[in-house]
């Protein structure tokens, strides 16, 4: 048998909400999707995520969200996290605290699938080590299921494609966000992981990165510390199917998405 | 009339080489390229150009080099960067130094086309601002040809996106490279001009962003000054083909490539 | 004659404005000096300036207020920064902004000052070259006057130093800011120029670079964007006192100073 | 009874080499210090340790020697780290790697001294978390000892002063590395903690950080990655003195030094 998930890159503000709440059932219906998860740390206008927001994102059919540096920007999440078991944080922040960096959750058709979040450090934060902390947390899902989809939140391009190697064979998917924009390296690995550079975001295709140009650019051009907008036109959604065979959580098929409506 | 570019991401040593040097003739003459431009930071062992390396280059069927942050790795190629008009290096180091990053350049049918290197700021060193360099620099190409690529050379995605917008209607083309891994977001922006994030890089796709996979991930697992070693194995040729309407420089057509043989 | 330069470094908060309301006059009186410049840009809570805190500084006894990277933190002081002419900001940020980056300003006794405020570029923004900037600026300030000081607001101690030296015999002194932290490495450079890596922040010493140490460490250990509180207690006042030969305006003498009270 | 320890920072070069063998023995004997412990990451031509020159550095009457970013520059140092107890290596590095980050070690009166050498993460590299590493080696060494000193080899003064604070009262003296450059802002904290973010490099002075000015310069005017020499003239040795009460562990006395010959 044959599982199918659909993992979509971080929701960006307004755009990127509709973006979901208008489509998402139809490219879920259409590729008969078991699972879908979303990286969700730019969904409350490009920074973070509060309550309500979240809601709207399971009411459109997100069946788990994932998250990355933004997470923390908005506080009244805090709480949110440590008692919503259907959002991650990256899971290699330190010890104590809010919030978990796995779960394990199962299909309508009564199938496990874990999901693990995961931060990168180049060009980022002082966390710890992505790559020590996914073997522990690998060995500890798999206890659980074999099916094992990473979202892996980085920014450098080496990183990314590192952690893909060192997890194949061990999950059905490497999948990384945080650039917003979507890679076109999709493989399925040697030992049968599924990995992407990165998926890109979901939100306004007419901006940087999702963000209204003028202000992006009067950044670059000045810069002084111009205070992004998320932009609203010409909403996209991007993301990845991943077709994964249920005994071996191995992954059969990759394919990307990017669908302007 | 309609003229054709090819552009080829960062030559990644032996490997990158071997696949221009086997199939570049065969693409050219398949998307019938008038002119063949292509980063060569890498192609000396993964760090900067030599001279052989470069006629070698030069012999497989590149008309116009171009490069980025890696070009100075190598010092024999620094007087060859001010006697050889077909190799470039980002125009916005500091003046003074050896090579120049623009150049002016005749198709086979006696169409000039400029071509601009520059290299970003966001994660990489302290050069010049690239978006002043640019408005500068494509003013002087625009008096002799109103056809014109860049190759921005850079990490981030915002401020390559943002270069993109900066000098729509003003350039057929901005392309960008360094990342070594291809994006997914071809688009023609409404000025006319033609864009990608990244090209992508022409060299081992087993590899991390062309390196040998042992190495690069002993380097993130143990964070030390491990030396990087190019990889040889499943070259893949990465470009971009660039169409553009003679009279105005518009880019009418954008369509990535990404070749294994 | 010698003249007697004062130049306090980064004012923090309303501890550093107190250091200086309370203690200046005397500081100024026992050194008998002619003219006091003072980095102000984290004078208003630790994030830029404001109007009604930058008159506070010109009434404590401030000739000229310099500044840094957190300049542009409060909107309202960027109207302040085209108008009022004893205010500076780097001048290496792009052409067109507002503000300056250099004054000639006059002591009592009618002698010409020239200050010039740079902004270094390892581990900071992607501003214009320091070293061009400096190259620029103080030929045009030595059209008014030899006696120089320049506030250089720079991260690494490799950059400053090197600027002590591309600048020395050029101006009278180049004392850095930005780092909070006093060094002990007070030198008369060979051509003359006085120069301090940093001199110090004024502001509470019983705290993370001026900040409260609880909300300081809690953003170490969770690595999480905690919001940070300027410290209120042990105010200090750190400067350093620059005795300058008026004719060749060499510095004769430089001397650290730590004032608690 | 009292205990006096004379911590001396990076040791660059020859130069710095020099300044140690000509003189260390005259500061030990003056100041009647009974242990050295001295940062020994640059002495190799500035870019790590050999093993003739870490002999060099005991024959010259240093006790112990600790390190930094540059100890994996010379290859030939790895097996020495594991066979060498006197010479530490950042404990915050992965497990599993060469060398260890504490020890414990005698006076010639006979008491135990405790060593442990940490490596800041901001504008450095990905590290594990040097607060956490500190909790759990401190216990350790505490079981041997209460006299332990930590050479803190950290850029950002913020990074540092954080963990002087947090391990205030837990250890005798935190002492920063790694700047090169010696800071004036030495305490003894509430706890009773010996703090100085930076202790300063021995080695030339006429210099920038140690290196040959030229070369320096020319890296910042030209932004390529020109290679850095170690400079020869006007050796300095950069030390601090600490005064420790052997029952508590307490610092009672914290004295900067900087010695020109
Ligand atoms: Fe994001
Ligand atoms: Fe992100
Ligand atoms: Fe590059
Ligand atoms: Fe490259
Ligand atoms: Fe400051
Ligand atoms: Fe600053
Ligand atoms: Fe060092
Ligand atoms: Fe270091």
């Amino acid at each position: 048998m044959i599982l199918k998930l659909l993992f979509v890159g971080d929701i960006v503000g307004r755009a990127g909400r509709k973006a979901l709440t208008d489509h998402l059932k139809g490219v879920v219906s259409h590729h008969q999707i078991d699972l879908v998860i979303a990286n969700g740390e730019n969904a409350a206008a490009g920074y973070g995520l509060t309550g309500p927001i979240l809601k709207e994102l399971f009411a459109c059919g997100i069946d788990v969200v994932t998250s990355g540096n933004h997470i923390w920007d908005k506080k009244e999440i805090i709480p949110i996290l440590d008692r919503e078991h259907r959002l991650l944080r990256p899971a290699n922040y330190p010890p104590g605290l809010p919030g978990r960096g796995t779960g394990v959750y199962e299909t309508a058709g009564g199938i496990r699938v874990g999901v693990c979040n995961l931060e990168g450090r180049v060009f980022m934060k002082g966390l710890d080590c992505p790559f020590r902390a996914a073997d522990l947390l690998i060995d500890e899902l798999r206890q659980a299921t074999s099916i094992i989809l990473v979202d892996f939140h980085a920014e450098a391009t080496s990183e990314k494609q590192a952690l893909g190697y060192y997890l194949d064979g061990r999950v059905s998917a490497v999948i990384g966000t945080h650039t917003h924009v979507q890679t076109a390296d999709e493989v399925i690995l040697a030992g049968g992981t599924g990995f992407l550079t990165d998926v890109g975001m979901s939100g306004s295709q007419d901006a940087v990165i999702g963000n209204e140009k003028d202000a992006a650019l009067e950044r670059f051009l000045s810069q002084m510390p111009i205070r992004l907008e998320v932009a609203k036109n010409d909403p996209q959604l991007s993301a990845v199917v991943l077709t994964i065979d249920e005994d071996s959580g191995r992954c059969t098929q990759i394919e990307r998405i990017q669908a302007r409506f």
